[in-house]
């Protein structure tokens, strides 16, 4: 079934706003099936929604049309909606209850033209907005589905999470539940990581299954998604496929959905009741800088060093000088001693630490950019790791943090 | 003049990639005076471009394509453009020379494909490519103006900046060059720094340049343009108010273009050959982090201390337990003698730091959310800061490091 979105608005014209929202209902189509075929950026005028919808009309079978449902007058679509499928507005009583309920809520003051979004055209299928007062619509026409949505991307992801995805596969008639695990994972790159889950990978598309690797700098999220008759057996699916994936990489998944290495890292100390702190050579503060963006942090995190000159190191952190004079800096000697020591200093449970060369400049050819040495120490033993990263700085600094803490993390695991 | 901009690529519509360039072609369109009045996204696919070209040729007067100039089969927009102009393709000699040149000065290998991007249709002015192989072209067809680009958006902007504007200018006759710059504020608010500039920007407007506030957290860029017949006068007149601008704010402006606070301070330290360490509480290591993102930060920073917790600010930064006890850690007292003391624990010459209550938890009544202390040391004194910033932890974090390294900035300035 071919797909079209229309985004309605201005400020997406004149790039005061990314089309977020055009990406996002594309990437989600796509995933479960649909043709994307046409996408469309108008203003907000009556007569150029008119013409994208009859042109949509002849060459698709869905259209999603998303803004202009807001209640100011430059919000024009729900009127221009109820002209071109000839119907009238009326009010909507339980809508309405809804928009009067969602403003007491929030302790806002309700305005007429706020009410005035309950008005709804007759001959349009109602899609309730929890998040919002701008109601989703969905029409028919000519055996094509007009889906009328809100801009905001919160309220209009939520219109089709809560309603439309199921309509839409019920209309297709592969299924009528879709579901999505994203499972994250570090320390395999893509092409390594998609050969160690080969055979899982071959069932699971057996299975119906449908997998989407998705990479960035230090992790790759595999992205499984099933769509069936039924919730409940999808997810079990899901369940029993994730449950075979950690058998197979057990120390790379580290969260699921949107969680965070350094959440999952914050969430393990709290429950171990356990302190950290940090030595910070290469990442010069990114490691602390990410666990105290965790508000709490204060809970777990007593505090770091960040022993950017080597002078700093042996002052500081105790780093014996002929450590850094015999193997240098970046060293399982040096790391080894800052993570011991830190620890020490800040009383904690724990210390981490990296050293590396993190560039563009300052490598060697026993040392090139991208080597880094990261360590975890507690009141019983060290344990270090040497990584040999590539040679962008930002992605050094990101990728040598991440794996500190997925290190601390499996330690963490082990007591 | 109405513009249209058809955006060619099975991975826009399917979200893989979001759709940036018409997000910037269409901001810069508008700053220009141009209307913009639709938005296409559409597959590599023959039909759907002719399609879309002959929709635009009616409706437009400047219609920009970008995407499908790659070397590899998938790419077909320059052939249907061919085809579409009643044209035929061959080979430009010059860029053919320049694609050669692009490859031997990156030491790449060159193949047939790459050579065959210098054949270009006959009938359009061919728009030179500096970044890369893909030339852009210009078409004209029934006193429509048809500009296709590369989807590369790094080479997009560069042949955009390199010829179509001013190109597009001429045809308005409005002109022929068009000039901007960014001057970048820190400290001021922008309707704050509106009413205070008030007067500046009304000159400025009488005098035909545009002026444009563009907000983030901590950061207000003011984007001055002007369009005009001759480069040399209109950046003599840019020259002008920004140093009018100066001297209405000179605290408030850090940098130009697309400086950063850390480069800017960084860039100081430098020049007046001065070193750095840093006492963070509250920032949690985030502003170490933006000094230690610089390639080189390490002939200026010699490190610094995250006192989270108040036992660190004691132990390790000698800071007076009473203070603590009788001040609380978020206070003058106590992040003025974390700047003084880690300035000397690392022997550097400036010492900085910070001490509130990032949020969302911690607040009282003395001291809410957003409470901030911030100082600066160096061997003859140590001034000090308040802030009083919002409820969000990320942007207080964001937004009190920016305002330590805006006090350091300052002091630098003044040696």
């Amino acid at each position: 079934m071919k797909c079209e979105i229309i985004s309605v608005g201005d400020e997406l014209l004149i790039g005061q706003t990314i089309n977020t929202n055009a990406s996002w209902l594309g990437e989600q189509l796509n995933n479960l099936g649909f043709t994307m075929a046409h996408g469309l950026v108008i203003s907000d005028q009556k007569l150029d929604i008119i013409n994208a919808l009859s042109v949509a009309e002849k060459r698709s079978d869905i259209v999603i049309i998303t803004g202009g449902l807001g209640p100011t007058n430059d919000d024009i679509t729900k009127h221009t909606l109820t002209e071109y499928f000839n119907t009238t507005l009326e009010l909507d009583k339980a809508i309405e209850q809804n928009i009067i309920d969602y403003f007491n809520n929030r302790n806002l003051p309700i305005l007429q033209t706020n009410k005035d979004q309950a008005l709804l055209p007759k001959s349009c299928q109602v899609l309730p907005n929890s998040r919002g007062s701008a109601s989703g619509m969905w029409f028919e026409k000519s055996g094509v589905i007009f889906v009328s949505l809100p801009g905001v991307p919160y309220e209009m992801k939520g219109i089709m999470n809560d309603h439309v995805f199921t309509k839409l596969l019920d209309l297709k008639g592969e299924g009528s539940v879709v579901v999505n695990r994203t499972v994250r994972t570090h320390g395999m790159g893509e092409s390594f990581l998609a050969e160690v889950v080969k055979s899982w990978e071959n069932d699971l598309l057996k299975d119906d299954l449908k997998l989407a690797y998705l990479p960035s700098p230090g992790i790759v999220k595999l992205r499984l998604s099933i769509i069936g008759k039924d919730k409940t057996s999808s997810e079990a699916k899901l369940d029993y496929y994730i449950s075979e994936l950690n058998k197979l990489i057990p120390d790379q998944i580290y969260g699921y959905g949107n969680a965070t290495m350094e959440g999952e890292v914050g969430k393990l100390l709290i429950a171990k009741n356990q302190t950290l702190s940090t030595a910070e050579s290469c990442t010069g503060g990114n490691v602390s800088k990410m666990l105290t963006s965790i508000s709490g942090s204060s809970s777990f995190f007593n505090g770091g060093i960040i022993s950017y000159s080597n002078q700093s190191k042996s002052v500081l952190l105790d780093v014996y000088e002929k450590y850094i004079d015999i193997n240098g800096a970046v060293s399982k000697q040096v790391v080894e001693q800052m993570a011991a020591n830190v620890r020490l200093k800040f009383n904690s449970d724990f210390g981490i630490s990296t050293s590396g060369i993190a560039g563009p400049n300052g490598g060697t050819d026993e040392k090139p950019v991208g080597t880094v040495w990261i360590a975890v120490a507690n009141k019983d033993k060290v344990i270090s790791k040497k990584l040999n990263l590539g040679y962008n700085r930002e992605r050094n600094i990101h990728v040598s943090s991440l794996s500190v803490l997925n290190l601390l993390r499996l330690e963490l695991l082990k007591n």
